[in-house]
């Protein structure tokens, strides 16, 4: 029997997990996927993400991938793998996909959406879910700072952990501030991001939003090439990948 | 030094806890406020709750009281026991109230907010604070039955644990029902409740909407004073406490 390409449609709550990525010892969102299909086909099971997302970090739209030589039908599969997860995880699709399909390699474009509390109550029903910063923020000068950072550029003073091997030029197609009531968005889709980018962005728009930094200085924060020229990284709670898109 | 009344306005996801009320060797939100004030006033504190909250149940209009012989000012006081509460609790307001205030007897109406979601898809982002029901219900339905509800009543069939001393008839004053997208809520306004009896209400509300009990079922439920006669009890996640009046 041939193998077959499986490509599933993954959310998360990533509150309780150490990240996508397995590790030794724990609790990951991979490895916990790979023993409830492990556990449905009965056999060995191992999946590709398309984004290794941190721990604490969720996801609506995270995409996954893995072969299997059995005939078993993705007609339900998504929810008799759903059926075998805990309840903070959940497998919306599974699909056919050709071979050699290329999961990571073949992302066009991501969103990932971070959230912002700025109400003076703690929003407990929400805090896994947000950064909770209880203060004035300057949606417009976040607004403004925002669109320097949409084009295609070098990101490394946005990188946490610098390899100097790695390519740090990315495209960032959008990059959004909404305000409303106590809640704050910062959209950033991109055709890939670096570590910690999104949540190092995110920070130093911050800054902005509190007043620290003009906008105009994320300009130079790029063009310095530096992490430490950026702004502390925004908690892991606030973000949540939306979505991937592919060619 | 006379002993001064604390009348604190509470928030809390209730997920994590074994309910509202102090159990040996369980983590119980009123513990976690007794350790919380005492350590911050250095002082042993025991707060009464108003409305003694199950395990899973959240609040965002909890109301407690403790007595202090301490000058302490109440300005800052509810941002100061917040910072030594975990994430998942927050004080909202603490107010002196006069001696004798009663914080559970001068009740006068309370609301009770249960959250279902019908979505097929798992809402791995809203599990801890819903119903997952996967299914369509007639809001219809349900909304007519739940009118049958409203009045002064005996609503023994809607008490978990029979106690044959207790009074079980109390006032609801309100019993809506909103469903939007995915989502519905149950919204139960009322002088009182039983043990379980809000989520044994929308548990029955449920097999209406279901069509598995017409709306009119609801009165024969009620007259017949028998647990037994209403449905199965609804799971605790759904469950908030939105506000408490007092007289």
């Amino acid at each position: 029997m041939a193998v077959r390409n499986i490509k599933l449609a993954i959310q998360y709550d990533g509150s309780d997990y150490s990240g996508w990525q397995t590790q030794p010892g724990k609790k990951t969102i991979q490895q916990t996927l790979n023993e409830a299909i492990g556990n449905l086909l009965g056999c060995k099971i191992n999946v590709t993400g398309a984004s290794r997302t941190d721990a604490g970090v969720s996801a609506l739209g995270q995409v996954a991938l893995f072969q299997i030589d059995s005939p078993i039908p993705t007609e339900n599969l998504a929810r008799a793998i759903t059926d075998r997860l805990p309840p903070d995880i959940a497998v919306t699709e599974a699909v056919e996909v050709p071979k050699g399909f290329d999961v990571i390699g073949l992302v066009k474009n991501k969103l990932y959406r971070y959230a912002i509390c700025t109400s003076p109550v703690r929003p407990v029903l929400q805090i896994r879910h947000c950064w909770h910063l209880p203060a004035e923020l300057n949606t417009d000068a976040m607004a403004e700072a925002a669109k320097f950072l949409v084009g295609k550029k070098d990101f490394k003073s946005f990188v946490s952990a610098v390899d100097n091997r790695e390519n740090s030029v990315r495209t960032i197609f959008r990059c959004g501030v909404v305000a409303e009531n106590d809640w704050m968005h910062v959209d950033i889709e991109g055709d890939g991001f670096l570590y910690n980018m999104v949540r190092n962005i995110v920070g130093t728009l911050a800054e902005v939003g509190l007043g620290r930094l003009t906008p105009e200085r994320i300009k130079q924060i790029i063009e310095a090439k530096d992490r430490t020229a950026a702004g502390p990284i925004a908690p892991a709670a606030g973000l949540c990948l939306m979505w991937i898109k592919y060619a």
